[in-house]
């Protein structure tokens, strides 16, 4: 484990040009507020509208602003630092490897990029044995998609309401969220299921049994009805990230599995937020016994330190494509660099137990502590998740379970959890929130008195969010 | 510039755990070979039907194989490496950087992130002042044909036959060449055009000025045809690449330009592969005297040390979203790592005179030296590029100008360039080579001796070629 930081003994950061400034330096927090505000465009944003806060330094799970002001990353910068910020190991791999080889093409056999493949074979389910590199989560899936829609020879995809899959155009078109509506008409083979999601079930269920049941029953008619010999793959985030931490219940993945193992469809498991210890285990889908033919990743598998994802590759896939061409690839494709991060966050992993240690602050530390606040925080609808990926669905109103704010909320409609938010940042916290919830994704390497001292912020900003009840 | 690399003189390499080996350690050759074949999932491929060859090190414009083969890299890694390989001050920017703040998250504002937007505005042309950081080129395009579309409120996008804009969704549907097919039925807004290429004109021109006029009157009619009210954008690549080497004919570009202003289209210059001094500008379109309203970029950013794209965008484009939400964005967008490299290359182009170097090179070497070649090598139809970047285009018959190896060959059909690409390797030469073509594109810091010797070696592999002449 990494050291406990001492967030009150650090005084200031370095530039580029390895000279040192204290915080509270006027003139280099403007140049970079100029340079932003100028000069860089940013990703799902009104340009004018924004002003993002210049950050000059990070260290384990804190980040600071040129002030000074520290920030518990209760985020993981969307949820991508698995092990934090500036993580000794990762810094020393990708300082030894730009020495020796930053890059070679993708046609080339290399070292590191062949050893990650293994280390990430063995730790995958099944006979996911090969995997194909590429920049990121989106292009992973992209290319997963490509290869079902080859094996099968069939071109739909099915995907979840409520899913973020990336945004390049076939992963845009797979998300179920708002984001996927600026994009239309996104790709005309994908169509959207609902998944399992028991707080405000699409089945009108009441127990996870019955949820598990009737998702199951929905989906196969959707794929009954899409026409089964048309669906090339089902591709679902294993715990769904962004729009919910929405864990699956009992038997709902094995269900899915066998619906693809029926109907000759590629189940995907997209593991871009998930994988690489978020819930205690290599990949989500071992919590649920199952075994997918592709998982894609990206995030976690080197915590975004070099840009990286991939997509894991079953025996039956791969050998598909022994001798018939994969008409895909990208420069970068296993880049050394990245690579590298990723062989050394193996060795983090194992070494320090990550694992375990995410297991056990999930089950001895949040959930006890934020299952407690269902009792004083009226705001509170239902606490889920797993490991270090938990999710607080705030509402005005616990029996009809309005959501806080209305659904793609924008503006002052939306205003209540900006005030949430903001009660966090102000008591040292950095929130992820996302519609009307609070997600906690802090790193996995977070101390447990870091843990707690964040929880304690976002339990006293929940306050916030119950003066908004009826 | 970097010191002369005396090639002689490496007699080994360094594991990632600092072990130093000697070439012909046949233990660590063998475990590259097997976790390669047995883990990775390489692009474009039949995977039992390749052999990729592990390589060692690399420095300057030289890489090792295990054995310890030297090969003088004229392909630059997929046209890649514009600085080499490990540059030292691109090799100490990344170890800096990773040691500052390898990541943070698109949404706040970073210091090296805000320096390699502004001085990238600096260089382009015209009011292209902000910049959308990507993973790659390939998501460049995929975003400026999104912002195309948004501002236009059109949606069909003109692109080249002969062209390639990457892998994935839209940016495959773009591509012109064979790597499309596979991806069939692709976006149904994509129209292709053709391009002019005096060589094999498709407009039964004789001279470089006719080529333009009726390449352009083509255009002009595939724009009416389709529906001028349909067209958000033409994407270019400036010089194609790997198509070709493709330099447009005077006039051309700036034809291009003005019917893209007659008819309310964006002009999207996708300069992946000849942007940041392939042809010893900043941006290609400079050697052309045009400035497009989108220019997408990777690769010579930062000779691809850590993946990063991005596309350049105009004062015009970029306002329209000032108080319009850009539906688009990835996790590492603005990647710090990635930047930092990127200002490394600015530093090291303008201390070295990298442009002027290119152009010096290009004009006076590599020019007179091919061009000399025609007199001697009847496989030699047409010598054609600028700067750093030329492409040999080799016949049967120069008469017929039936190429070397048909169009996409592949097995038995494609040995002839098989065995030119053999014989350059076996004098220590790694080419480029596309279908019937050998190119040119060596690192941009090449010492005049080693470009001279790697001339060497191709002219005396083009005798191969010329035994399948008629």
């Amino acid at each position: 484990m990494t050291d406990t930081i001492d967030t009150t003994v650090r005084t200031g950061f370095t530039d580029r040009r390895g000279v040192s400034h204290s915080f509270g330096d006027a003139d280099a927090e403007t140049q970079v507020r100029s340079d932003d505000r100028s000069h860089v465009f940013h990703s799902w944003s009104a340009q004018a509208q924004i002003d993002p806060l210049p950050i000059a330094a990070g260290e384990g799970s804190t980040f600071w602003d040129y002030r000074g002001n520290a920030y518990l990353d209760f985020s993981s910068q969307l949820v991508n630092l698995n092990l934090g910020h500036q993580h000794p190991d990762l810094v020393a791999a990708i300082q030894q490897q730009a020495g020796r080889l930053a890059t070679i093409q993708p046609s080339m056999a290399n070292d590191v990029r062949g050893e990650l493949a293994r280390r990430i074979a063995r730790v995958a389910p099944g006979t996911l044995n090969r995997v194909f590199f590429t920049n990121g989560g989106a292009d992973a899936n992209e290319y997963a998609v490509r290869m079902a829609r080859r094996v099968t020879g069939r071109r739909k995809v099915l995907s979840m309401y409520r899913s973020y899959h990336g945004g390049t155009a076939t992963a845009i078109s797979l998300t179920g969220d708002p984001r996927r509506w600026a994009n239309e008409p996104s790709d005309p083979s994908v169509a959207h299921f609902f998944g399992p999601y028991l707080y405000r079930s699409a089945f009108h269920s009441t127990t996870p049994e019955e949820e598990t049941q009737r998702a199951l029953e929905h989906l196969e008619s959707v794929i009954v009805l899409e026409g089964a010999a048309t669906v090339a793959a089902i591709i679902i985030e294993t715990i769904v990230g962004t729009n919910g931490v929405l864990v699956p219940p009992p038997g709902y993945l094995a269900g899915v599995r066998a619906l693809c193992d029926k109907y000759g469809i590629v189940y995907i498991a997209d593991e871009v937020m998930v994988g690489f210890g978020r819930v205690g285990e290599w990949f989500a889908v071992d919590a649920f016994g199952v075994v997918p033919d592709l998982i894609t990743f990206a995030k976690g598998v080197n915590s975004g330190y070099v840009p990286l994802g991939g997509v894991v590759i079953s025996d039956a896939i791969a050998s598909f494509f022994d001798d018939v061409s994969f008409q895909g690839g990208l420069t970068y494709s296993g880049h050394p660099l990245a690579c590298a991060a990723g062989v050394a966050t193996f060795d983090v992993f194992e070494r320090d137990g990550i694992l375990e240690r995410v297991r056990d602050l999930g089950e001895r530390v949040v959930e006890p502590e934020i299952t407690a606040w269902l009792d004083r925080h009226p705001s509170l609808g239902e606490v889920r998740g797993r490991g270090l990926f938990w999710a607080l669905e705030l509402v005005r109103d616990r029996e009809t379970r309005e959501p806080l704010v209305p659904f793609n909320a924008a503006g002052a409609d939306a205003a209540p959890m900006g005030e949430v938010a903001a009660a966090c940042k102000a008591a040292g916290v950095w929130p992820f929130t996302h519609f009307n919830r609070v997600h906690i994704a802090p790193p996995l390497v977070i101390e447990e008195d870091e843990l707690r001292r964040g929880l304690a912020a976002i339990d006293a900003a929940l306050t916030v969010a119950d003066r908004h009840t009826r």
